[in-house]
């Protein structure tokens, strides 16, 4: 049997503020480092030891990474960053603020554009200061590759192969992996490994900083999965994460 | 013309307490985290930019590339975490004070102990609790690759391998390095790429948090180099370093 864990990261300044962040490189909050050591404690108390640790090219989930990692004593252990594990592109939303967005087009358009699988929200303009046009760690990346604004389906459909070329061959290869990314980029994870439909998707959501750990069969299907510590704190995060698009 | 740009890690609890400190892995102290970020601070004003940066496993190293990083908004660059960076290996004088052990010893043994260039120090026993056996970053190398001690030969002999198969490589495939080291793995470096006598090396000591930059030709011979920032503070934090083994 292997084990996956993935963590959110720690409360971000715009997760405080309420806007859409996507892609924009926001901080943690003083909350937020606190809850990535408090994770790092939590897998520390429970036994838990990796061999590769992986997260997105964003500041917030590096972070989260190494605090959680220097409570575990493990600062050292080889790092994999990548912007496939990067928070789904929110497009035109990003920086603007959730309940002001849905008092202006409606809670149910900002559901759509929040949770809806297949909808993206409006799309950033290419020469938006706001894009990713210049930022020097995209610089590699192919043309298209770098997105204006997606939907979960689009999450879904970039996470996958960093997933099957990088992850599932560490796993298989015997090595323990710490993911630490973002609500959707795990969104994206779990509904694949839990065959989730693109319907129950939608009520999915992850809390910040709370490590979710996965079992899973020789096959990397999932046996159970669990998140560590307080089970009714975790659900009671995932419920405010739920209700954070409402005017 | 390649630039690579050397930092040796901030002041360490031991630096402080004049211990002999080698592989033990001790943390910055307030003053180290401070160097560090003063050496992104500066790298940043300086205009410097990196693709990949560098580091040995050990926690003080690391952290500094973070703190340095973090202050470069770099935090996201791709960063490799090597053993052959480490810390030249300090045998059985790990954790002892470097003046008592002059004190006891002699300067002119201590001396030897520190800088001769092919005398190593008595070697731990590998059953001493201070060696690294069941350390798992050390678990997968090979028999005899972790040390019971070293002389500055023998760390020039495993950071080499190193250069030539990674850093160097990097470098001519217009790769932009930083690499946060330790006192004698970075003088292994420097001896090399300087082509420093075993004798002049001796007198030749790294201050920490100054970042050293080496202006490299096509063929990787060095041009010049220098410490960035303040010349006669540089000099100063050198002078410093040489002067801890007395007694």
């Amino acid at each position: 049997m292997y084990k996956l864990v993935l963590i959110r990261h720690g409360e971000s300044t715009w997760n405080l503020e309420n806007r859409f962040t996507g892609w924009t490189d926001v901080d943690l909050t003083p909350t937020g480092v606190e809850q990535a050591k408090q994770a790092g404690r939590l897998l520390k108390a429970e036994g838990y030891d990796f061999d590769v640790a992986y997260t997105s090219v964003l500041t917030r989930a590096i972070r989260t990474l190494h605090l959680a990692l220097d409570e575990m004593d493990r600062l050292w252990l080889p790092t994999v960053k990548h912007w496939r594990l990067n928070e789904r592109h929110y497009g035109a939303l990003q920086g603007l603020n959730k309940a002001e967005t849905a008092q202006k087009h409606g809670d149910a358009q900002v559901l759509v554009w929040r949770r809806s699988y297949d909808t993206p929200p409006p799309a950033l303009e290419p020469t938006d200061p706001r894009s990713e046009r210049g930022d020097p760690r995209y610089a590699r990346l192919q043309p298209g590759e770098v997105p204006l604004t997606e939907c979960l389906k689009d999450t879904v459909a970039r996470v996958l192969p960093f997933w099957n070329e990088s992850m599932a061959p560490a796993i298989l290869a015997g090595k323990r992996i710490v993911v630490s990314a973002h609500g959707n980029s795990i969104r994206a994870l779990v509904k694949y490994l839990d065959n989730i439909s693109e319907t129950d998707i939608v009520e999915l959501n992850i809390p910040n900083g709370i490590p979710l750990v996965y079992e899973l069969d020789a096959g990397l299907k999932p046996i159970r999965s669990y998140y560590l510590g307080d089970a009714e704190a975790a659900a009671k995060a995932a419920a405010a994460v739920a209700s954070q698009g409402k005017a």
